[in-house]
């Protein structure tokens, strides 16, 4: 490819706008054409964003500017993307929102969670989930993506494994999904919840078993399953600012005792490149995660139990929400899925 | 009482030794007779605790000396207090040792998760499980006390207000633990794994399935019920230093799916001074009982489901640990329980 | 003193509210009367802090009940105590601002840094500066006291012992006061700049070389000593919640080269309970005064060098804030200056 | 440049060493010839560090493999480098070491401040500082580079165009340097100082004011400007892992009050690409720098003082190591300087 990919970014000041910003200064293909900021400011990026070092000023959200994209990036609370995305396809421009306005091809259910209406429902039949990893294809030929959320996204890199077996393994009446998420994950508003303050020195669990997150990880299981899974899923805060480990308790059926998990998930991913399954014996850390796009899982099967502890570590910013961004663009430009990418962690 | 409890504290420069000394300050009923430090330091305590203001000395680990005490407090690592217990008992001193010396009343038990001989397997029988709630009577005339580890306080005070109910409520086949905690459950000893580098801004799971807690946990769950019980328990390390944070997955039996399992625990624990049931769709938080020896429990029972979520929060050195110490140390002198033990917690 | 001290806090929701209920709660003199909350709610004080244990609800804020206190704190934002102190004192209610409404006599030196009319400037001339080591013949008789800021505090105690002496022997054209502040400093007041994620793994200065407590610290400078001093004051924030450390860099004036500084400030602080000077070659650390009233300071005059460099750690809530009100109250009621101050650091 | 450098690493396990791991990844011109771990294990290197993707293995310490490497990086502890240094240079290979061992050139201050004998002191004058901006042509002809400490680093960038002005513009005999540093650069070695517990949620000074980076300093000002100075230093720990910061507090001389000295610095470091001036009356904060290369100066000229305060922000574990250590390489090699470097900050 010898052109550049022109992108814009819509909210380039929150935490996934940012991240966006860091990882494409990287990429070898892209040419940042805008970057709106949520508060419509109309300075230098680097006036806001110190450690940027490009000279080009924030734009206005316009819908005029959008379309001069190849593809736009939301990086919005929800609700932003659902409003241009009819116009932005009718001009060519490819969307992939990292909010939730194209997750769900229901927008009912949609709707139900979200508590706005959708403005565009008739386009979410083309929306295409943006699980890399587990709808390539589809991605790759997409207009429009809907980046999972970074909860969904641990959870279903370490149920669908098991799932999509010919046979069934773990019985989907009774997952548990324990998750912890660092406090990026709650965005750049600001809120007494989430001062520093409140939150240093403090562990909870938040949400009140109506986290969102939920009805997503529900429906993409039958999405990509064809069958319906009952979940209790509890979301915790974590006080650090990046990373994300959900531990997931699965029961295994009495006629799948003998198989070897650790081998499963190892065969199961052995050609992707940013998951990684941790020898037998060890655990993922966030660390080891923090600033990329990869993916530590573990597999647990103590000895004569029907339990499965399968643990799933990421970087909520990235593997979580920009990287994965740009690892679907990749894909949607026929670029190498690694492109831009291939940082390491950053440790300690 | 008009006279004071001459009280000891062998290990006074650990974590739990170091809570010891600040709760015991406030404490009206006691006098600090000796404190011995790990490393056999002989300045002054404040040299090496500069926040505290007592003028007494460290004193050298003699039995001689110990002997002069009304109680003494073992802060040690495990294998101390089984050497000195025999001696002690015999001149008359009580013990609470706050490692796992006396937690079991099987050496065979003991000796396979700790493995070193237990040196003192006579006294087990008559060593009392310092659970205080659950063990109020036996705790008031022991003469030793195993003071409880700070995950099994956690589960335990989850667990056993349903598993002592008349008729079985929950499936106790799988109780699965999912248990967090901040770093000074790992104690003061230098390790490369507790620097402040490794664990900032981590989060893991460790102890390999493996955690001597684990076993503890069962063994007293046998105790208190009478039955057996097998349990998933996953300790994670959060990056903070005080705070546990237990989350707990039970399965309701289908007979009692219309219990108001928020009413039998608010019942339970009724007249318990320590044990606060939040309420209806509230979740504990580690901060809230951060330096005091309160407990806060949550309990969920998500509509339709046969999940029921306890949620934990203690400070691991107060009530998993000094402050329970304290709690039993009222109860074996007669003392009003709360005695000393009125702090809030320090919030933020 | 047989009867309780009826006190009122305005503004209990806040940090330094929280902090006064935390220490008012020990305290055996003091029943709290009426607790205003600073958003208005009317529940139980116990719904919105879970570690308060109190059965009472917040008040409105109305003069006629805050009347019916012996003594008001106001834990509140600049502005509010002023608009109450006329009637209270009328009265005969005491009153205590931990805000800036009372710390300058000049009303135009507070309008100028605070941006806001001085609403009772008559009063300022009877308002006390509550700095109790330094003031405490004015604090015991004083119908309202003008609570030190926290930065102040560490300031004014580090340099006055050196700026009282019959001879001078700093150069006060030289000061220099380099501080650090953990957030709970910034308060509780929603703001993107003190969210966790911004906070976190992050050090910088802040307030532009205009914070407003640099005009405190000279004026009380002026007032104490009688002679005006020029400082450069830059504060920092430091990522934790609790704490604050003072590098104060002073200038010996040659005549003055023999003093042993470190004698000079043992001796002046020899009687004080809260103030302690660290051993030779040792430094203050935050964490021993977490928590607790006590102020911890050292001294270094490096060999053949004219400078001095005075440290001081506090807790910026506890003397930086409510624990110094608290002792300010027990002068004013002729107590013990350390009634409910006498907890020792919370460690770690 | 068409060919490899092949690179070793002595003491890859190290912060410093894993941080040159992570850079030289994305280095386009470096091919890894060996990594040495501290305790001579021989696994493959993603065992202890599973966050770096390569396949080889850590290699035993040998001169004889070191040899075959066209630059060696000393990430050890002092003493290391001077036990290989004169077999290496004999063979051709070249030398940075990320310890003191050549950062002086005299070794009798070494031996003073580091209390080991020197084993090369005859190779001391061919050693080159690697102060990159400061001394690009004599590093470019190297054989041997000491990198710089991580503290003189910023305050060498922060003094060094004020002292190399034609005419003296601040007073040398009085320098202040109130330096804060994360965690990470106290080292991976295990310590009761630097465990999680005793850091995090705590403020000091440590050092004793006699930490060996003082003499660096003060060497390095007079090789670089041919005159003494005199500095008072004093380091702190901040409870973050990376990240520094230095306030530095200069006296102005009489003769230059009118200099503008945010001009001054602007013009000085115009060609840098490392090196950023913030903008009039902004400050630097750590996150902004932290994962990269870059750092942050701001210059504050209070309005008729004579106090001139430099504000320096830097990484560590990149500027203050790893990084200024390839950009060293770069420039041995004839490489752009920025080569492998130019990775934005990570924010948050």
């Amino acid at each position: 490819m010898d052109s550049f990919i022109k992108v814009g970014i819509v909210g380039g000041t929150g935490y996934t706008g940012i991240e966006l910003l860091r990882i494409l200064e990287q990429h070898p293909h892209v040419r940042l054409g805008l970057v709106t900021s949520r508060k419509g400011e109309k300075c230098k990026i680097s006036k806001l964003l110190p450690h940027v070092k490009t000279g080009i000023a924030f734009s206005p959200l316009e819908c005029a500017s959008l379309k001069t994209c190849d593809l736009v990036f939301f990086a919005t609370p929800h609700g932003t993307a659902m409003s241009f995305a009819s116009s932005l396809i009718e001009a060519g421009t490819r969307i992939i929102d990292l909010a939730a306005d194209f997750r769900f091809r229901d927008a009912a259910l949609f709707e139900k969670h979200y508590r706005i209406p959708h403005r565009c429902p008739e386009i979410l039949e083309h929306a295409v989930y943006g699980l890399t990893e587990f709808n390539r294809s589809a991605i790759s030929k997409a207009r429009i993506v809907g980046n999972p959320g970074c909860y969904p996204t641990t959870v279903l890199l370490g149920v669908l494994p098991l799932m999509l077996q010919e046979e069934k393994v773990i019985d989907d009446r009774f997952l548990v999904a324990d998750c912890k998420s660092g406090t990026s994950g709650a965005g750049r508003t600001a809120g007494t919840n989430t001062l520093h303050a409140e939150v240093s020195e403090n562990f909870k669990a938040y949400g009140g078993m109506n986290h969102r997150h939920h009805p997503e990880i529900l429906a993409q299981i039958e999405r990509f399953t064809g069958s319906k899974a009952e979940l209790v899923f509890v979301p915790h805060l974590i006080p650090m600012t990046r990373g994300m480990f959900s531990t997931l308790y699965l029961r295994i059926l009495s006629s799948s005792r003998k198989i070897d998990f650790q081998k499963l998930f190892e065969e199961y991913y052995r050609s992707e490149q940013f998951i990684h399954i941790t020898d037998r014996g060890c655990f993922p850390e966030t660390r080891f995660v923090r600033g990329s796009n990869h993916v530590h899982i573990s597999i647990s099967h103590p000895a004569g139990s029907d339990q499965l502890i399968v643990m799933v570590a990421q970087d909520n910013l990235v593997k979580g929400a920009a990287g994965q961004a740009i690892q679907n663009m990749n894909l949607m430009f026929n670029l190498d899925e690694t492109t831009g990418l291939k940082q390491s962690a950053i440790v300690p």
